[in-house]
């Protein structure tokens, strides 16, 4: 089971991810992806989903139209681990990618 | 444009889908859905996806793992109109069919 | 019901569509897109899955790993239409901005 | 890696998928899905897709409308190994769900 971070790790893996927010009182991270339409939007979450399906590590997400709002923590572990931080790379780069 | 019902309309049709609660503040209704798992969840969300876009009608939706809470209101009529109803029916029609 | 292409028509239509090539039997367009994996060839799909249903017009495809063939054609008018060239100029679109 | 079965392994294994043919040349497994429409026939491929993606084993697949055709085999191995049985068996259960 992925462990959870010490709190000086989690600042040092959150300084990679500076798009991301920290929710403390919950130890999780969140960040709102923003596309042209609800098609990119979708296509976008397809895309997550099938990363979050080979990591057995699902997000908590929302889409309104062309936005995607997500957060991410490890449930059984009571908040942030390495799941959380790979999974929010892997968002961040295939948005990179839709959007360049 | 699609014209926002009346009280009494609203009643009548809401009447037809008694598994979407109302919110009266926002007029809008809402319903979560259960499933099996992740992959059973996000195959329920592609196909209404696909129904939203043709209808080009779009849920305000949210996911974790094997649940999603849909709502469904028509931000320019400022409430409930049939594409709200009509999406909703879809909606249940697509989970009843998945998990029947 | 959309009317198929005379030939003089359907020789300036596939000239703004240069990667697709011409199937005079089937009166059809084909072109394949690589992608670097099977995740985005998906999300390549799912958005294009959205776009064809929106237009009521579906794709002959297949895929394999990074890999998606499709071919296009109006059945019901026995060959090209412009059903045939929206969707496949869609499909470049996607493919443009998934693969920038 | 998925080892290869031998002859006798492969009957055995085969005698538990009756709606799937083999062809021998390739040593691949095939079926066709029929679904009710593009929507439900979509649903099928994420759901299936992310089962793929999660196994790191891929179809080749097509789709026209609300029909799609699986061939399984596994490339690196040169034929029929327990993870075509596998794809196979999580096909037929998505679809059978579906179509219930």
């Amino acid at each position: 089971m992925a462990r959870r971070f010490s709190p000086d790790e989690s600042v040092a893996q959150r300084a990679a991810l500076p798009q991301w927010r920290h929710d403390a009182r919950r130890d999780a991270i969140a960040r709102q992806f923003v596309f042209d339409d609800f098609v990119e939007a979708f296509g976008f979450m397809a895309q997550l989903a099938l990363v979050a399906e080979r990591m057995n590590h699902h997000p908590e997400w929302s889409n309104v139209y062309n936005r995607v709002d997500i957060v991410l923590t490890t449930h059984d572990a009571g908040g942030l681990t390495p799941l959380d931080i790979e999974l929010a790379r892997q968002a961040d780069e295939i948005h990179r990618r839709l959007t360049a």
